[in-house]
């Protein structure tokens, strides 16, 4: 049974987030399976932008999605402690995801790793398909403060 | 084995979606099925607001979600016509669902439907536990415009 890692923000789902779990969990072969990292809030604020939803809700949802055998949040200051940890044949990059692979490859062998990485390149198109696009739709938007009112109290 | 349905909106996703699909399949024992049938994109608008993600989007995310064992768009005009065609033993009600339980018992009695209306009551508090209060939250946030440049792009 091979284990294969996944990591991400996952801030606002979308299909995207599924297919790419689906097709990460493919690369171990049948009986995979599927452990996912969810970057936390002071790294998603260092590398991206603010979250919206914090960590411990992100990978709550997480949790809830069906390729997702288990999730965790990753440490604060070393990537690869979790790794070390988990210890996955396999680790998945998304196809928007911006990592250096022969870069992360001598990083993995230095500390001793030994995981092939693999970069899921198929993608799935949606109409709002990243967390990004969504925000910035809400943004656009005109609600009826009146929504707000009952929601919020 | 039970069949239950349950329905929603499902906008943008949070734990409450995933623990009522939970809850709601629990209702009709160890081997029951659980039907999702998502409002469609007028009743929403009609009903509640705009919504943010198209029908067809909140489908795909919904099929997702571990306790789904099918999902499909209510019809239009007519949302008895979907209970018919799918008949089930049970129909979960959510704890924030507001529908007459004793008028919908009725109507559904008229039109000969044999099914039991149960309200789901626990509830799942989180910081972000409904789809409004994320898109107020996001309404409220001051994001750095190149963000959506680099993903609209």
């Amino acid at each position: 049974m091979k284990t294969v890692m996944a990591t991400g923000t996952f801030d606002i789902i979308h299909p995207g987030h599924g297919f790419f779990l689906e097709e990460a969990k493919k690369l171990g072969g049948d009986d995979a399976r599927l452990i996912v990292v969810i970057a936390r809030d002071s790294t998603v604020r260092a590398r991206k932008r603010v979250p919206v939803v914090d960590e411990k809700q992100r990978l709550e949802v997480v949790k809830m999605l069906k390729p997702v055998d288990e999730a965790h949040l990753g440490y604060e200051n070393d990537m690869f402690q979790i790794v070390k940890e988990i210890n996955p044949d396999i680790i998945a990059i998304g196809p928007d995801q911006k990592f250096d692979i022969p870069q992360l490859n001598e990083d993995l062998k230095k500390r001793n790793i030994d995981t092939e990485v693999i970069k899921v390149t198929k993608y799935k198109n949606s109409p709002l398909d990243s967390s990004c696009k969504i925000i910035s739709k809400i943004k656009n938007m005109e609600f009826d403060e009146k929504i707000f009112k009952k929601c919020l109290k």
